[in-house]
């Protein structure tokens, strides 16, 4: 294995299929949706609770990689800005962030609020929300 | 080009050198650092200032990717988790999340504060920080 080879530990399952139509962040109208793990990395997810936020990373594998800059929201009256300076799929590592609450856990499928992510989208990494001690 | 594997997009120039030594989170006495970033992909840095808040996504390559349950803050006094409910580095897909602030850019150099990755880490990604709107 390349060693800057992401292995996937899951998948998405959402009712959203289409990225046209797919809301742009989580708080804007995304549906729940379910986690699916590999049964390899279950004990990884051990002192994850329903109630715990945490921060899910998906490999958006329909985003061009090709892109450093886009309008953003897909607007074209909006000026070109870097793709780093955005949170487009399109980018050189199209890796995606997003901050969900799990529902429910049973097995190995977790059910989270709000996740934007298409149906099939792998799951990359799932870390727990840190808050600033400020 | 496996369609899963990471590209480079620069690395962290740290006084930080010794995993053993770092600190855990940024804001537990990480030092300010570079990114400098490789010359092909320096359009997607358009419009990032000094002053924004960004998240910046890492490869932490010293990082065991075999480890799915860690003890806390590498205190054995600490009950085991499972990696995907903690920062650990040590978890399948090594990626790690630093928010920093960007304090000054230099053509392919940007200087950030309170950075906790090591010297010479892999840059992933970069995305600004999106306040919920709640």
């Amino acid at each position: 294995m390349n060693e800057l080879e992401i292995i996937p530990l899951g998948v998405v399952e959402s009712p959203l299929t289409d990225a046209a139509s797919a809301p742009k962040q989580g708080d804007e109208g995304a549906p729940d949706a379910w986690l699916v793990f590999e049964p390899a990395v279950l004990d990884g997810l051990q002192g994850v609770e329903p109630g715990d936020r945490v921060i899910v990373l998906t490999w958006l594998d329909r985003a061009r990689r090709d892109v450093l800059r886009v309008h953003p929201r897909d607007d074209l009256s909006n000026p070109l800005q870097g793709v780093f300076n955005t949170r487009s799929a399109d980018r050189p590592n199209p890796i995606g962030l997003h901050e969900v609450e799990i529902l429910s856990l049973d097995g190995r499928r977790a059910r989270v609020r709000n996740l934007e992510a298409l149906d099939g989208t792998a799951i990359v990494d799932v870390k727990p929300v840190l808050r600033p001690q400020r």
